[in-house]
């Protein structure tokens, strides 16, 4: 593990929280309470909350970190790992951060082409990595904004394949299967990213999590700011996990309504991607954004290679209704029969 | 400005946020609501929140930046005009953080000896900075640990006799008086720190903001990650400007306060350095904090330069009394007369 971590990370040590028991607290220079025990910090390690998740994912307390959101966790993973002018590679389309956060990093980025926006070439990949002396590699999965999945044994190519790094964001796993989770004791290098903002339904809170191994996670730690995670969303997310029946509900929704949504943007001839998450990719054209929103409806397009594309959310039955409706209308009233 | 700002900075386009109104919204792939609307992402510009705080500091809004608490604010910084191997220069002793983020973001680090811990040579620590060819200056004012301030004239000398990003971090200002905020736009090169951690006592929200002018702030925002502040954060900070009245009370009581225990930490003859902040620090021993710990009285401890010191925050009346009870016990007991 330690070939992989920056120099300047190895001789780092973190900063230290007292989370000694006590009667009275004037260690932290924290000001007099007057809103419901907010004067404190947060819990550094938000013992509860990784131990709630410890739980649920059955990796060890110490095989977690929590933060402010994934995009938190994809900048402690750069800012142990990435050292200036190192690559990153994905690949292309996905998610636009990986590059801007590794632009911040002074590092190089690189992605790899998928064969009409979906499918990717593993061995071809692995060939990519290589060459490219990839530092660390970061593959949204399934991936946004295509909505495609790498499967469980192609990601297990990777990891054999190449001496990167490997970090597998599923921040949309639950719509799918085949998470790679209960790999991270096999492989080194593997680093699973997860978050509340999708499944979970609670992106206002900001909460994600990553799962390594301890000796990976040990590193990153050095790199985490003090008290990372404020002390509400820390317990949002243990009442999301408490209420996982609700979570589930509604993920079996999703993914019925995606079917139904797929169908009907397929018989409409836009080409849909199948999707293994909560939205769909499509080509609509440059026009049916602007139509949509004319209505209030709010979907996401696209620019560079994916001009025309439409990204739609999968919302609630009633929602998708209305924008399959409003899409149709649009199609028909450009090119009626 | 440009001249401060990274390479790959200047080229970096910002993480666009879609916030127009909307009826439906599917544009951001999230999930179906279950707790009160968290389901939505939060306000990527946390609009409200900035507009009240524009009021109160009467700065505009385009001269202000929220965040995860100043700890990302800090590393906003130094994402946005530190280059691997410059360096950032501060005083010493003073916040440790500053030390970890410079080193995390590629930098090297200076810190220029204060002396007897409390007094600043403002031209020769001019004189340093300049030697350092410093790219940033970063002061704690009052300052952590010390408690000692910087005066405003002193800080506006520094402005005019370095060609560094000058940070002034006024975590502890509510206890004194001598903001630097007024002047963020008589020096291009000014950045003021604020946080709600200390006078404002709810730490737990996790919430700092920036004042800088228009330039800095627009190119500091091309790295900020999007939604960088929970939904919740946002309230909370809002309840707690309406709520100035009782910070402010709080703020007076500390205070008086600090007046009470720093001369009953005098009268033990333990050196406490005149405080501008809602801490003292203090020559104890390296035995006192051991002995307050078995009492369950926190206060912090420090090594290296600062061994023996002991930082104790100002707390409430009936804390405080209980900790210079303690302490006065404690040398009693040590010396007795």
């Amino acid at each position: 593990m330690k070939k992989y971590v920056r120099k300047a990370v190895l001789d780092l040590k973190a900063y230290e929280v007292n989370d000694a028991g006590y009667s009275i607290k004037l260690d932290a220079n924290e000001g007099i309470d007057w809103y419901d025990g907010l004067n404190r910090y947060p819990d550094n390690q938000a013992v509860k909350l990784v131990k709630a998740l410890s739980d649920v994912t059955e990796k060890k307390e110490s095989e977690l970190i929590v933060g402010n959101g994934s995009s938190e966790l994809i900048e402690l993973i750069l800012k142990t790992f990435l050292e200036p002018q190192e690559y990153v590679v994905s690949i292309d389309p996905t998610f636009s951060m990986y590059k801007i956060f590794t632009t911040i990093y002074n590092g190089k980025y690189e992605g790899y082409k998928l064969v009409d926006n979906q499918y990717c070439d593993i061995e071809d990949f692995i060939e990519f990595i290589s060459k490219m002396k990839a530092k660390i590699v970061i593959l949204s999965n399934p991936n946004n904004p295509t909505g495609s999945f790498i499967e469980k044994e192609s990601i297990e190519k990777i990891l054999k394949g190449s001496d990167a790094i490997v970090v597998i964001d599923e921040a949309y796993i639950e719509f799918s299967s085949g998470s790679v989770i209960d790999l991270i004791n096999e492989y080194e290098n593997l680093i699973v990213l997860r978050t509340f903002s999708k499944a979970y339904a609670v992106a206002g809170i900001r909460l994600g999590y990553l799962a390594a191994n301890e000796s990976i996670v040990k590193y990153i730690k050095r790199v985490k700011s003090p008290y990372n995670l404020n002390a509400i969303s820390q317990e949002i997310g243990l009442k999301a996990l408490d209420s996982i029946d609700v979570v589930n509900k509604n993920i079996e929704l999703i993914k019925e309504e995606r079917e139904k949504v797929w169908k009907s943007l397929y018989k409409l001839g836009l080409n849909p991607i199948p999707s293994y998450a909560n939205f769909i990719l499509f080509q609509g054209d440059d026009k049916l954004n602007d139509y949509l929103k004319s209505f209030g409806i709010l979907v996401r397009e696209f620019g560079g290679d994916l001009k025309g594309y439409i990204r739609v959310t999968i919302g609630t039955r009633e929602e998708n209704d209305k924008v399959i409706e409003k899409i149709g209308r649009y199609y028909n009233e450009k090119c009626p029969n």
